[in-house]
């Protein structure tokens, strides 16, 4: 049906299936090899299959095809991870460096000798705040980074990690601002976004409005206590303040649909993309892309950077839910049970099931995102398509 | 039927269903908040419900009141460490001095640069002593601790953690003696339980014996084999000598029934307590108690000593069982299956399934004891109990 | 029916059972008791029970008697540490010295700092080369340890470890080429085979060849897709090469049988031996053994030297696979689920579920090594055998 790169006709099927077995499904799957695109796909009711390489369902079409923006919440921590390794590949920022060398007030209360590094792979212990932020320290990262310093870590640095599921791009937002006196999403705009065409927002402007399609909520199914003050609880800033646009109390899945929160994009969960900027973000920074004017762009990070980003930092139990989690320097990595790719591999997943990932033992960038947020933290579909993705280079490489 | 705070009326409902559920069940609570007695309760089949704040069940009075003392076992470990936060907090014992420095004998085998912090949170390798200590050291610090001190550490110091069930004690007492000359007991006694009034005995004196009521045992399980020089074995003293007044041998349930282990209140297991010393132990930690003057006392630990001693320092697998645990210095912290308290909460179980500690962040003080050893290391009646007395306290706050 | 020591009587029935139970079984068993062989039997279709202390089944008898020898595949690791041992011993090898300083192309990209004791426990991070070893890579270690020294660590040294199932080999390797100008297999057949006469070889001399028993493997179960590029597929060398004699792409359990293999006896998995062997092997390093001369040989590692190779490195989950997993330097420790021995208990087990070890607890060395290969990883009749033996010492102990 499309222009499928042939060596992917089976992801394209497989990919395809997932609509034919569920006809509530829409989801969007792009994929880069070696810096082209291989692969650019939407399924869904009202579109499916329909795309193809560069196909468009077009800013007026309802439905959710190729072009369709949504929220991809903390995969929006790998566009801003991307803006981190600049600074490093820059020399701006040293990883083994204290958090309190270029922001000093975080050297308080027992974080006086806690490094970057240790910061950026959620080993700091600064999962939130007592009480939680309020709404208006919630979009705005300066005021939430205040109150942040001033609290004692969740644990000895560097004895255990949790995911800080909100507060990881505080600390990013803050260590940007410190060194470069400008916000994450400027930099992020000027060096990532805008030179290579990646429709993938830390702060969505006005004009692209009329693409964006609000993430469908699964049915809701009651929540066990979380008690507040715990270490789930503050990362999720459970007594805090998030209010939809309809004046309700909201939880995460709503954030983007506020269009106060897209305007912001807020680097822990307020990115607004596609599957195909999820994986040009990946292709632009791993093995650079074919630009507008057909000239092709060098990678954003070396592969030295690469290397040290996707370095695995921690791997272990969350401290807070006791699961099973890996991290590079801010990056998800593998694990046995969520096993996306090469030990290379760096990305990041979204709550409602979005991933976006480059992998340079394969040459690939992965954009994968759902209409519809699909069960948290699993990797059903994501980890079919992702493996189906692999099988598929690796019989391109043989062939 | 009580004078419960009405604020906690729920907290004393779910308490003494347990008594309706199960007729065989007795056992007591107790909690603070704010430094005032707002439950303390027992139920029992010859005391239900009877209690109140202040209420009494007597010291003749067979059942098990809400004054009757009973083995808490390893919540003991609790009322040592706030004897170690005190020469913490007047600056007489460094966390990140090795224990050498105090204890020299310590030094050897392996052991010459673990660290105190190391040593009391279960990572230094010291569970026991090849063939486990006999009946004599079992009950004497002194002696348990010279061997102890001659032994290699059990893994390399630093790079694991197991539950020192026995000997975190025999180390505790050791460094305060060693420190200050005189006994764990008796610092505890002179700076926390008498000027307290705290119903909390690391040595019961024979004035009280009275109110002590044996701990029941449940069935006996056969219980698997378990290596006597493997971790688990070494740790439990498998090899070495407890034996019950009657003459067989014991079991670790049987320890506080013996006379001569009560009245030495060793404090890896040996302390007497009702729930209301468990709950006012930790009340007058955290944030002071009224005294029998109607003054009130100053928190026995800044805030500053209380974030430090509860603050996590080993997080993972226990190197003997691989069950998932959290230490403090010596302090117990919450899991994601046995999940007490905030992250700021510090407090300690008991084998038999009593539990004490203080909230930080609630501003609680909680003590429950069971007649009956409950099945070791469960949280069931204690966790819907802990759970319940935080969402009161959270609708308290709210109100 | 045997010469078994009586003391051992009950491990010995427990042994036999396994042949009664499983037609199809076959295998040997070796137990050494302070320095004395007290248990060699095997059992099997053509030859159960038939053996005893020093009994033989005889070089030209086709089946799996007592003298067999077969491929013990990851055994080996424990020969080539007891050759580690030595160095240490003899103070040519500082585990806490860089790898670097003996070998010094090991020093990049990433490994500048790497120590000896971290390689030799997993936790390097070289489990392997990009696009894996070439089958003249996988059987000659010079030249698999001049790709492994160029590659990146797998993850950031230290912060984790993974079995290194064909790699650590290469690291014992050249760590013993860089000091003493000789191969491991040398220094393992002049110092520790030949003068104790240990039936366990790394390299089968062609005169042995006509006591080998091919390896014989279970039904195969279709495997599940290994990244080749992800942890355990770079491990386990998916991509990289290895040929059967019959020239079909051969497995790990293939190895051995492959004449070029056990010729050169990689210290991964190469070596062959029985479980006389494999048991004589670890009394000859801890206990000593009676020689040919009648002499009774002293330990070939000092109670100091046994002490630090088995003092726990790692205790936790394996980056790769996941599993809870535990190590000393090289040897592998147990966990709650692999209980093979007291804490101070050294040793390896195989891919085919051959186990030595030697428990300096117990002054006991075992040997076992089925025909066939057991599912790998399991320790079924293994730990029922190694928890008979225990128990049989402890009632030697107390009668």
């Amino acid at each position: 049906m499309t222009e499928t790169d042939p060596r992917f006709t089976s992801v394209a099927e497989l990919f395809e299936r997932f609509g034919q077995e569920d006809p509530d499904y829409a989801g969007q799957l792009a994929v880069y090899y070696e810096g082209e695109l291989v692969l650019d796909l939407a399924v869904g009711p009202d579109c499916a299959p329909q795309a193809g390489v560069g196909a468009d369902a077009g800013p007026d079409d309802p439905a959710f095809g190729a072009e369709a923006l949504t929220g991809v919440f903390s995969c929006s921590k790998g566009a801003g991870a991307i803006v981190i390794a600049l600074l490093v590949q820059d020399g701006l920022l040293d990883l083994d460096a204290t958090v309190a060398a270029y922001w000093p007030d975080y050297g308080q209360a027992g974080k006086e000798t806690t490094t970057v590094r240790q910061a950026l792979s959620h080993q700091a212990g600064s999962l939130g705040v007592a009480g939680g932020f309020t709404a208006e320290e919630y979009n705005n990262s300066a005021l939430a980074a205040a109150r942040l310093a001033a609290e004692p870590p969740n644990w000895r640095p560097g004895i255990a990690f949790s995911y800080h599921g909100l507060s990881i791009g505080i600390l990013m937002e803050e260590l940007v601002r410190r060194i470069t006196g400008r916000t994450l999403q400027e930099v992020y705009e000027e060096r990532v976004r805008a030179p290579h065409g990646v429709d993938f927002y830390l702060g969505l402007p006005e004009s692209e409005e009329p693409r964006y399609r609000d993430v469908l909520k699964p049915a809701a199914a009651p929540l066990p206590f979380i008690d507040p003050y715990g270490y789930l609880g503050t990362a999720f800033n459970s007594t805090g303040g998030f209010t939809r646009e309809d004046g309700q109390p909201g939880d995460l899945l709503d954030l983007p649909n506020s269009r106060e929160i897209r305007a912001v994009g807020m680097t822990s969960a307020g990115g607004v993309a596609n599957a195909r900027g999820l994986a040009r973000l990946y292709a632009a920074a791993s093995t650079g892309v074919v630009l507008e004017d057909g000239t092709r762009s060098a990678p954003l990070l070396t592969e030295h950077t690469q290397t040290i980003m996707a370095e695995d930092q921690v791997f272990g139990l969350d401290r807070a839910d006791g699961g099973l989690k890996a991290f590079g320097v801010v990056f998800m990595k593998p694990t046995p049970e969520k096993d996306f790719g090469s030990w290379r591999v760096f990305g990041h997943e979204g709550a409602n099931g979005a991933f976006g990932y480059a992998d340079p033992a394969y040459g690939i960038a992965f954009g994968y995102v759902p209409a519809r947020a699909e069960e948290m933290g699993t990797l059903g579909r994501n980890g079919r398509l992702s493996l189906s993705v692999r099988q598929a280079v690796l019989k391109a490489l043989v062939a």
